[in-house]
Order: structure tokens, then C-alpha cells, then sequence
């Protein structure tokens, strides 16, 4: 199923995050009219409407809702303060929050939602790649176990009504836009000063996507008419040091600008089984790493730059 | 650990249910100060307070935890309209609504809740028994995936808060005080009247326990200081054919009365492996089937004699 074309109105929560505005942009441009709802949603060209709202308050998001009267919902808003996220206890209510919204969505003529989640909800101590059916019981962190929660709970509240309910589990991305602390920026920045960077996890293995290719996975996903989990992510693992390396080579600098913390904890890999996203929903990246790292550096330095003046 | 003493405040909420009354008399004994909130909660001369309260509703349930700032917490309340709670939408409130109560139980001074689940947590189309580990990531009910979403995020709180959760899920139970459309009140109707019954599952393979050694394992757990999921079983299988036998042989009438229905599904067996519950919490059933039953059977036949009068 490859989606050539788009109908509908689409309400994407989260719209003025990171993810939320490569979306509103990939779905504007497909031909969804699109809605913006979130903390910190402001006007783009590509927004019919826009509501800042605390989807928390069950009453505001309700009334953004039954004005939108949208046919999609991509839900992209919970709780992301960086470093915090993981313990935050308003992961709760967020799962409370996005099961009302859901409800909301269904009661207002929506015929079809994607919810997003996390590789956290996969146990990173077992083996991969993740395939969905692989998920639970026991995600590592509080924000991994409430994502879980909610794809459990929203996908059979979908296969009981007459609601299409599809949860994309996004692993990690990057791209322009992307906050400074993250790891790329740090790596970046590090590389081109030549200072050494000192990594906890140099040895991590991580499945990166570049947020438009995570936004084109999202319409994939959004066009089909699947339901269920789906990862998105490439299906190809790469170290922090080889990332680091890379960055480093675009830089012409040389590699030992990473270094292994001496508390390295024993290194993970999360990668994705993509075989749902690529084989049903029909998505493929349009980035390659090295393509998506020289592009996204380019932006970092841009950004550096203009922080500087 | 053989909970031998007991001390605390305990709000027992779904206090005037099934499993409620007898958790209520349970720990009343055991030395707690008990507090009961639910929709239907009738003065117990076990209660020191009985609050008749919807907990769908925020506030309401905030003033009652803020009002009787429990030390512990036996969370039973949850939507269990007979034969429609499988599907019904408000298994979405009730995981908002837990998680909620479990909040401001933390917040008011709380220190330790049993939450309830149950064996439709577990896939049954997979070979039992059911280790806690086994649960997710496809419950074959909305109520089982609510009940398995509430768990997976309740647990992960407790982890990173001061605080323990404990999950039980409990399986199939009998006893006095049960429904009369449930099917051991059925089986010892039909066998005491001669009337054929017929069966959807005849073979089907269910773990029971007698609902006073439901509120014993309640106890049990809520007086160790274990946290995470907890089977409430018996770890013993018996099919609905061989309790039927065991009705018929106590009313001194032939087996035939049960009779497999033509559509009859293939036959599933959900059964637990209570290694959990035995070794650690330290918890054995008091009753054996044959003795539940009998004593289960007095009783139904007693209420059926006092609705014809």
C-alpha cells in the first residue's frame, strides 16, 4: 500500500514539537488539511488552524476537538521536558489524557488515529531487533511503561468500536530542528571545535531515522488502513562512535574526539524489525545516514552560528 | 513470609462487590483499620467508614483518600457490569481513574497498594500455566488489555516513586455472595432440578479459588512488602465439565446434565503458576475444591429457596 494520495482533516497534537512540524509539513503537502493542537503550537504556513491548549485539561482538549471535527488524529503531545521525561510522573496523565482524546476523536466522527510511542516500550536488556509483537511486560523506565500502557489499551478500545487505531513506535531520529543537548548537536559541535567529547555509551547500538523520514513513515502509516503497532525506524544499527565518526569525517577531524566514560554501562542495541512499516505500510527512508548527518550538520552549524551573534 | 500481624489504614475500594466484602471482613480481622469507598458500599460492621462515592469522578475520589489518608490501599472498584464489561468503553476511564487514585493515595501519605488485575491480563490462545512474566503484549479483551495497561504503568510508578505497588491478578473464583448468572450458580441449579444444561466450553480449563482465599492472598500480599505482579490462582486446573461433575455428585444427580453446545469453541486452558503467590508471598488456599464447592453449593441453594418465598 503505497499512499499516492490523502483526503480528510487531520488534528496532529504536538504540532510545534521537534516531530509535530515535519508532520504538519509531510501531511499539508499531501493534501490533508491539516490542525495544530499543543502547548506551544504556533502559526505555520501549513496549519489551517492552530490551538495552544493543555491537552491535560480534558475539557480544553475536548473543545478543540469538537471544533476540529477532524476524520484523523496524528497524536504526537506528551509529556518531553529533556532528561525528565523518563520519571515524570505526568506520564500517568498522559495516558489518561490520550485515552479521553481518543475517546473525544471517536464521538466527533473520527475514523482513523495514529498514536505515537517508543522503542522504551521494548526491554532493551533483551535481544534484538524488536519486532511489535515483542513489547512488554516490563519496559526499563516509567515514560516506556506508560507508552506501552497506552498502545495496549488504545489498539483494543480500537478493535471494539468503529475506530482504526494504529500506535507507531518511533526509535530514535534526528534532524534539523532537533534540541542542542541531544546527541548529535553535542557530537557536532564537539567534532568541529575539536574538543573531546566524553560519551557514557559510546558502544550503544541505536536505529536512527531522519525526522522527515519519520514524518513520511507517520503518512504511510496515517494513509493505510492498518491498525496495530508499527516501529519506525530503519532497521539498521549504528553505534554512537560510528555516528561520532562520520561526523568527525565531514568536520576532517579525527575520530578520538569521542571517549568512553569510565562508567560505561554495558552497551545496548535497540534496533527495529521494520518488516510491518516497509512490507505493509509500504514505507522506505529517503535519507541515507551519511546523506541525513551531512544535511542535519550543516543546520547545527547554521544554528551555532546564528547563537554566537 | 507468613503474614502474621498486620497494622495500617486501608482504603478498600469496590468495597461492597464480591471480592470486596470478603476482602473487607479479611483484613478487618487481621488487626487493619478498614475504610470502604465504591458505588455501592453498604454499612459492614467491618468498615470504620463506608463512603458511597463514583471514583470515575476526580474529585470525588481525591476527597475520599484526602479524607481517610490510608496507609494502604486494596484498589478492587472497576467496571464489571455482568456480560458487558468486556467491551465497554469505561474500561478506559477506570485505567485514567486508577492511576489517578494511586496518585493521591502517594500523595496523601500512602505507602502500599494491592491493585487488582486479572487472568485476562494473559493471551489464552497461547499453552499455559501463566507465569507474571508471560502477560501482554495481546490481551484477547478490551477489559484484559485495560487491566494489563493499568498494571504495566502502575508497577512502573511504584518504581520510581516511594511507593509499592503490588498487582494481582486474580482468576476465575466462587463462592457465597456470587451472581446467580455466573456458572456455578447455573450448575447447581440445573443439577438440584434435573434440567439439562448446555455449555458453550465444557472442556474448557479454568483456575478457581474460593473468593474467601482470594481475600487471604490479598492479604498475604498486601502484608509482605512485594511489589509487581502476583497470579491469585490456585495453579490447578479444572474443566467446567469436571465441576459440573462434582455439583451433580453432591445433589446426588447424574452428570448428563451438562451437555457440550454444538457451537462449542475449541477448549483453552487459563491456568496459573502461582510460584509468586506460594513461595514468596508465602500464601496457600485454605479451602479444597470439593469443600468450596460443597459449601459454595448450601448457599446458592439457600438463596434459591429464599427468592421463591
Amino acid at each position: 500500500v503505497t499512499p499516492t494520495s490523502a483526503d480528510g482533516r487531520v488534528l496532529v497534537t504536538g504540532a510545534g514539537g521537534f516531530i509535530g512540524s515535519a508532520t504538519v509539513t509531510r501531511l499539508a503537502a499531501a493534501g490533508y488539511e491539516v490542525h495544530g493542537a499543543g502547548r506551544s503550537v504556533v502559526s505555520h504556513p501549513a496549519l489551517t488552524t492552530a490551538h495552544t491548549v493543555d491537552l491535560l485539561d480534558p475539557r480544553a482538549s475536548a473543545a478543540v476537538v469538537e471544533e476540529v471535527r477532524p476524520s484523523h488524529l496524528v497524536h504526537l503531545a506528551w509529556t518531553t521536558a529533556h532528561g525528565e521525561y523518563w520519571v515524570d510522573a505526568r506520564n500517568l496523565d498522559w495516558i489518561g489524557a490520550t485515552l479521553r482524546l481518543l475517546q473525544t476523536f471517536e464521538h466527533s466522527g473520527g475514523r482513523r488515529a495514529v498514536l505515537v510511542g517508543s522503542c522504551t516500550e521494548y526491554d532493551w536488556s533483551r535481544p534484538g531487533p524488536f519486532a511489535e509483537r515483542d513489547a512488554g511486560p516490563r519496559p526499563g523506565t516509567l515514560y516506556g511503561a506508560s507508552k506501552l500502557a497506552t498502545s495496549i489499551a488504545s489498539c483494543a478500545y480500537g478493535e471494539v468500536r468503529d475506530l482504526d487505531v494504529a500506535w507507531a513506535r518511533i526509535f530514535h531520529l534526528y534532524g534539523p530542528g532537533e534540541d542542542y543537548r541531544r546527541i548529535l548537536p553535542q557530537l557536532v559541535r564537539a567534532a568541529d571545535s575539536g574538543t573531546p567529547l566524553e560519551l557514557r555509551q559510546p558502544h550503544q547500538e541505536i536505529d536512527v531515522l531522519h525526522v522527515e523520514d519519520v514524518a513520511g513513515a507517520l503518512h504511510a502509516i496515517l494513509a493505510s488502513d492498518l491498525t496495530g503497532p508499527f516501529n519506525v525506524a530503519s532497521g539498521e544499527g549504528v553505534t554512537i562512535s560510528e555516528m561520532a565518526e562520520i561526523v568527525g569525517d565531514l568536520a576532517g577531524a579525527v575520530s578520538h574526539t569521542v571517549v568512553g566514560h569510565p562508567d560505561a554501562a554495558s552497551a545496548t542495541s535497540v534496533v527495529a524489525d521494520v518488516g510491518r512499516l516497509r512490507d505493509d505500510a509500504g514505507f522506505t527512508p529517503r535519507y541515507s545516514l551519511h546523506e541525513g548527518l551531512t544535511h542535519t550538520r550543516a543546520w547545527i552549524l547554521d544554528q551555532a552560528k546564528g547563537a554566537t551573534h
